[in-house]
Parts: structure tokens; sequence; C-alpha cells
């Protein structure tokens, strides 16, 4: 075996989160840039990761009475003028498809030729064309409500990318749903907010926040904004998925409009909601450590990796007979209602490089098998969460399987858990807020701050004061909430009354 | 009940078969013309389709070791440029993104601004931005072969569109292969034909001939294009899926290299294939009859769709008991590997309108739930592929369900196998050929034609009156293929010699 390096990824975690984030990454192969700006490229371990994250969203919004559908990656220039909060908020980052067909250009290579009459735009979220569908859609108050979800692609354009968490072209889900009454979209906003906590907590093993956003962090021609924020390492926040109440805007911008119970023509009430690829990159970010990703069991491509270790032809024979016996037993068992996943790697690869590539990939466990392991029906395991090795009895290990799985996927949640609730803190008073976000030493400008749970009023003064800080309102955390706190007070920073602590952080 | 109109699509398929297929995928309510140009919108029920042919499409290709991955949407002009043939084939029919963002024009409304220096295409087909990650990724022979599958969207702009058959913007997957050797990258190409041969005939219920097509066939820069050819039910061959070999041209293209295992450096053999959304309307129209379309038990949504009956508050709550331990036993048994799909339609609609958009969506099994079937512990059983109906004790219909279903899947792939025997004749006559492919009556210009098997050889005038017949040579089917023969002959238009016979068809 190779020596083992210090740590497979540098720079360490603490040494430079973002550049930390990079080379894990990297280091786990999830995904690189590719040629065309702000875009990348998803690669097969990173993929994975999403399929299992679909698959897991996909049958949790099934199970909440939604169907999928498609709907066109064009937006006519003129859909997306119907609602005014709303193309101003999607104008400066919009691809706009202008032509429909290449021509030689009279000095060699090719032009844009066949201008269209109207600009086509490339979606950045596509309320405004399946809400014109919807118009066609609903007439009468048995048409609705509407609970239909999007798998697709979306574009907007950035200045300054970084993989997963910001990039101009993403993968994501969008709901859209259309309901007779308000009540009933403002519930299904918050079943969603519920389902996106749900899908966070017990699958990703992250702990996130969920509450409402302030009036200037809400979704262009949203009425109400809710979000679930998770702390990553560094201790800024994430916004991990939001859930839009939409009232009237968008029915009435675009007509979506029925004849009620009582025959009285009525706009529908509508909302949004989504989660992209970003999640893949807060997973990294939640759960790495300075060797690389860790993967919670449940969204793990594989949960076990078999790595045959062996000098010669002969001992290879006995060896590989035996990794795929394990193999067989293993995959034979279930692990969260799934036959656990396990795979061989029998590269030719030398036996340390393959190893940390697979520390690396976070797979959650790594059985190690050599001559010896054979010879007294055991193996070598390696369990990725805790860092810990340990020699165990193959009918141990195989009688276990299940349990060590459950055991990580809860480890991770209670760690994350633990250092949300360490850098958590109720603070009562300005200086100590802006000591609270202001970095202790030029060293290691990020080892300050977390989440401040604070009361304020919305003013021109707190707004400039926390621009200075860079820091944000994340959310109004809903009752019952860790952190959330229903008792009224003032403001940190005018003394004006306020209802509610909101959470206070630095953000992607 | 309603009293059953004669036919629930009209016009029926002997009358008008194109606009039959467009009021059968209405009437399914599978999808929808969008305002985008071209471009469609997939509802539920079309979209659910899909969603079944693409879990078993993809397991297929992770049967047969391939893992997905996601590529950018864009693709730098440029690149598209490198291979010769390539661009030629997709210049005409590319929507083109030259700007990124919109700004607000003096005169009112909105105007792109934000100019490219390079425009970006939206990816009509992948080969070129993934080879150019594939140049990256390829040093060695141990990097090959990469075998990757993408599931994404795609845009060609056309100027005829029909839904699902032929649209601007449509899904699909596109497989893209790199190997260190011609023949493990032939290998792969017939593979994958073989693949979509068995995911169309096992699973679509559809026959399908498979071949090579001939130079003028091929896609633009492949060496050799093969194609599964299904026959319509007016028909015409429909092609529903492609695998194409490479070659070296986009390596060549691309700098695809690497050191193979003498040190030297040698162009990678690449590969592609790829199958669509199209499918969805191969299956409406092999299927579809006069009431619209049928869907194969092992694609369907639903394979049973319960329709309780009442008059009362009284019966109701009998009748809906009774359907509930109906479906709860139906979805407790297992067809095809998975738990039986069945739904309970308790719409406050007609029986009869409600029944009908069953029928028309193609639901495999219908079961009728009123007091006396209560009453006599029995289901009155409707079957979408043959229109039978019949009454059933409950223990006989648990008891059989998978049969039934089996039966239902074997069926539709006995009778379009049948039809498309029928109507395949080899011909040896150049005035029969012509014959052959002659509307009989001008009243029904579609009773004629199929698939005619002949001998030919590539020339100037065979070229002329095929396009004058509106015929085109579909494949060269593989040997052993249902009609293949590989006995020499003579060409029918020219007398000069031939190797095997080809299959002529008009085409979708």
């Amino acid at each position: 075996m190779a020596k083992a390096p210090k740590n497979a990824i540098s720079p360490t975690r603490e040494e430079d989160y973002p550049e930390w984030y990079q080379q894990a990454v990297k280091g786990a192969d999830l995904a690189e840039n590719s040629p065309v700006r702000g875009c990348m490229v998803i690669k097969p371990w990173g993929y994975a990761i999403w399929e299992n994250m679909q698959r897991v969203l996909d049958q949790m919004f099934k199970d909440t009475g939604h169907q999928n559908a498609y709907f066109p990656l064009f937006i006519p220039l003129s859909y997306l003028e119907k609602e005014a909060a709303h193309v101003e908020g999607f104008a400066k980052e919009c691809a706009v498809v202008t032509h429909h067909r290449l021509e030689a250009a009279p000095g060699g290579g090719l032009v844009p030729t066949g201008k269209l009459e109207e600009p086509l735009v490339v979606r950045p979220t596509s309320e405004t064309i399946i809400g014109a569908m919807y118009a066609k859609w609903v007439q009468s108050y048995r048409d609705l409500p509407i609970l239909i979800n999007q798998w697709a692609n979306v574009v907007r354009w950035e200045l300054r990318t970084r993989l997963f968490l910001r990039t101009t072209e993403f993968l994501w889900q969008e709901g859209h749903t259309a309901h007779a009454t308000e009540q009933e979209a403002v519930e299904e906003t918050l079943r969603m907010l519920d389902v996106y906590t749900a899908f966070a907590q017990d699958y990703m093993a992250m702990p996130v926040v969920k509450g409402e956003k302030t009036a200037g962090e809400r979704f262009p021609g949203a009425v109400n904004t809710y979000s679930i924020e998770a702390m990553m390492q560094d201790r800024k926040a994430l916004q991990a998925g939001t859930s839009h109440f939409l009232g009237q805007n968008f029915s009435r911008a675009q007509e979506i409009k029925f004849l009620n119970q009582e025959g009285k023509e009525t706009f529908a009430w509508t909302t949004s909601w989504g989660v992209s690829t970003r999640l893949v990159g807060a997973l990294v970010m939640m759960h790495g450590d300075d060797d690389g990703i860790v993967v919670p069991p449940r969204l793990a491509p594989q949960h076990v990796v078999i790595l045959p270790i062996f000098r010669n032809d002969e001992e290879r024979a006995g060896v590989m007979e035996y990794c795929q016996r394990v193999q067989k037993e293993l995959t034979a068992a279930t692990y969260d209602g799934q036959p656990v996943r396990a795979m061989i790697d029998a590269r030719d690869l030398r036996g340390g490089d393959k190893m940390w590539q697979h520390v690396k990939k976070g797979v959650p466990l790594r059985l190690e098998i050599g001559p010896r392991d054979v010879a007294g029906d055991s193996v070598f395991v390696g369990r990725r969460d805790t860092s810990t090795k340990q020699p165990m009895p193959r009918a141990e290990l195989l009688g276990t399987i299940a349990e060590r799985l459950t055991e990580i996927q809860q480890n991770l949640f209670a760690r994350a858990l633990a250092f949300r609730e360490q850098n958590t803190h109720q603070i009562d008073d300005r200086e100590e807020f802006i000591r609270f976000f202001t970095p202790r030493s030029e060293d290691k400008p990020e080892i300050h701050g977390g989440f401040a749970m604070s009361h304020y009023a919305e003013s021109p003064e707190v707004a400039e004061l926390l621009a200075k800080l860079k820091v944000t309102i994340r959310c109004l955390p809903q009752s019952g909430q860790p952190g959330s706190d229903d008792t009224p007070g003032r403001c940190i920073f005018t003394g004006q009354p306020s209802q509610r602590r909101a959470v206070f952080a630095k953000a992607y």
C-alpha cells in the first residue's frame, strides 16, 4: 500500500475554503468547466448523485399529487415581458436566440442568418411559458388544481461562476401549480417547502432552517418567497431550495382565469418551487473533509467499494473469487428499501491510488480484501465519515450492513447539526453583531460568523450596514424551527419594534 | 352509461391517417403545440409514457456498461465547424444565441443587447462539444473506452412540424463512446442497435427491421449509420432509432488521441446513438385504433383504471370501498417485475365520458364497478387492445392479472408483426415496384405500399425515380432479419449487380 498523504485535498478547508471546494469537486471527479463560458460538464459520479436526488425528489412530488410534464426551452420575448417585476429580475441574465440558421460567410466561416421576427429567450425559469398554457387549460374550477413539475435545464447568464453553486446553465426541477383559492395555493407553497426540508434533512443529512424571505429577497413577481437555508462549513449560508406563493400576479398577467363554483370569473392562485444541481455543491460543502467529499449513504451511487489486493496471478484468483462472493452477498442485502449498491474496483492501478480515489469520491464504506482476509474469512473495512478502519469477520459485515449505513447517515446529520448549533447565536446588540461578522484575523478571514438570530426592522440604515458587512437576511424562521423565536423585541440597529428574529449570515 | 359513439376518434385511420394521428394524440392528452413555433408541450400522460421509456432504456444502457453525464446546451460556433460534413448537415436548422441580456428600448419594450463575441448554437446533437471534452480526458489507452450517455433536449429548427414526430425542440438520449480500436467501436455501434431493437420489440411491442443506412442517409460525419425501421399502420416506415459508427472522423477533427499499448499516438474510434420522444409518436401510430391510442402494458403509466359507478351517496360508499379494496389487491400483485399500476378515477364526471377518456388514453384494462358487481363480488373488465368486455369474479381477475397484461403485450406485438408481414413484399420488377408505391384510388391515397424488398444499385436514375415516387431506401437489413436476403441479384431498375435486397418505403 502506498503511504497515505497527510490529506488527499490541498489546500485544507481551513487554509482556503473556496479553493478547497474546487479541489474537492475535482478530486471526486464530479464536474469540470467546459469550453462554453459558465457552463459545466457534470461527470458520471456527479451526475449519479444528481440522479439519486432526482429519484427521491420525484417520488416525493408524486406522493404529494404532482405529475411531470415538459414545456418549451424557448420563451417568446413578449411572454417574458408580461409580468413587470419578473422580466426586470431576469432581463440582465438572458441568453437570447435571434437567428435560426447558419450560412457560409463571404470571408469564410459561418454566420447566423434567418433572423427571427421575435427573439426567443432561453428559459431562465418557466412561469411565463407554463402560465400561457395554463391559461388555455383552465376554464372552470373543475380544471383546478393543476399540479405539475418539470425536470429541465435553465440558463441564467452569470458573470462569475462556480461549479454547481452558480453556473450559466444548470439542471433543476420547477413545480408550477394553479389553484382555485388563495388558501390552497399558500398551503401548496408551504407543503413543498416541507418536502424540500424533509429531503435536505433525511436524504442529504443537511440540517436546514426554513422560513420566509424578506421583500428584497423575493423571487421576481412573487408575493412571498420561502427558502431552506443550510450552514456550510465556512459558516456561510447556502439557499438550498425555494418555494414561491405567486398570488394572482402571474395569473393576471397571463389571464389564467376560471369560473368558480358560483359561476364568477376569477383569477387562479399560483405557486412555483424549485431545487437545482446546486444541491450537489451543497452536499460537497456540507459533509466534505480534507480528504474529499463524503456522500450520505441514501444518495451514494455506490454504498460500498470493494478493493481487491494481490501481488500475483495466483493470489488474484482467490481474492477475486472472494470479492465477488462478498459483492453478491452485499447486493442481496437491503438498505433504505433498495438493494445495497456495491462495486468491485479491479482496475490495474496501484492499491493506494485506487483507495484514495474512492476516499475522494466519498464512498461510505471501502472494503480492502487481500489473501489474508480471504484466509481469515474477514474484510478490512474503511468508513469514510469517521476515517476509521477495522478488520471484521465477513459475516459480521453482512449481518450489519444496513445498520452501518444508517449509522453513517445519522452521524453525518448529527455532526452537521452540532456544527450549525455551535455557530448559531442570538445576538441582541449592534456592536456584537458587527463583531460577529468581522474577520478575526487577516490570515484566516473565514473563521468568523455563522447564523446570527437578531431582531430587526427594515430601514435604509440597516440595509447599508448589512451591505457593508456583506451580510444578508436569510429568512424569518417558521415557528418551532430550531433557533426561531416568536417573542417580539426591538431592532438591534434602530430600536424599532420587531415581531420576531431573522437569520442573518454571509451567503453563497 | 352514455351510449358509445361509433368511434372515439374522428376521422378514422382509413379516412385520413395524418389527421387521425393528430386527433389520437389530442384525445389521449399526450401533447399539444405551444405558442413557440415548432415546440410542443408534453402533457402528463405523454410524459409518463416517455418516463417509462426512459426508465427501461436507462437500465439497458447501464446494463451494457454506460454511465450518464451532462454536457452544455450551447456549442460555440467554431466547435460545430470542426467536422465539415457535420456542420453542413446541421447549419440550416440551428437556433443561434447571439446576445446575453435584454435592455429597455427607447420606443418601449425590450431588445437583446450584450452581443457575444462568438455566437453559440443550441445543440442539435452533441458530438462536437462532447468530443472536445473527450480530447481532454483521453491520454492513454487506459482511459478508454469512454461509455457515456446523456438525457437532454436538442433543437433542430424545423419548418413543418408534427407532435412527437418532428418538432423543433425534442427530448432524447445521446450515447457517445470512444474506443481504442476500430473493432470495439463497431461492436459498440451494433450492440446499441441491438439494445434499441430489443427495446422496440419487447417493450413497445413494435417489430422493427434493423440494418445499415445507405450513404445518402448517413448521419452527417458518420462512416456508417444503422437504424431500426418500423412499419406504421399507413404502411409508411418510421425510423425509430439510429446508431452511428463515426470512425476517426470526429476524433481527428477534435484531436481525441491517445498513446496505445505500443506507445504510439493514435486517434480514438467513436460512436454515437440515440432515440427520442419521436418514439411516443411511433407508439401512437403503431398500436392506435379508431378509438384512440393503445399503450403496451410494459410502458403504460397505469395498467388498470377502476371506474366506480353509482347513482347516489348510499351506493357510493359501498362501491368506493370495494374499488379501493380491488385497487389495493391489484397493486399488491406484480407484473413485469414491478407492482401493478392501478388507479381509481373517482372524478365527478358522467360515467360514459370518463370511460371514453381512458379508452382514448389507451389504458390496457378498465374495470367498471357498480353496486351489482359489489353484490356479486365481480368486476366488469374492458380490454383495450381487443375492445372486448366481460364480467369476471374478482378473484379470477386478481389471480390472472399478470398473465392478462402479458397477453395484451404479446397480442399487440403479434398484431403489428402480422400487419408488417402482410405488407412486406419481395419485388423483382421495376413496373411492379412503381405500381406498389402508386396510390390505387384518388379517394384513399394511403391504401397502398408497404415495405418493398428489392435489389438495387446506387445510380442517379434510381435516385430520380425514388424521389418521384417519394420512396426512400430505409436500410439494408442485417442477415437473419425477417425479410432479409443475402442472395445476390440484379438491380431491378438498372440491371447492375446487387449484393442484397434493401427495404424501400415511404417514410416519416
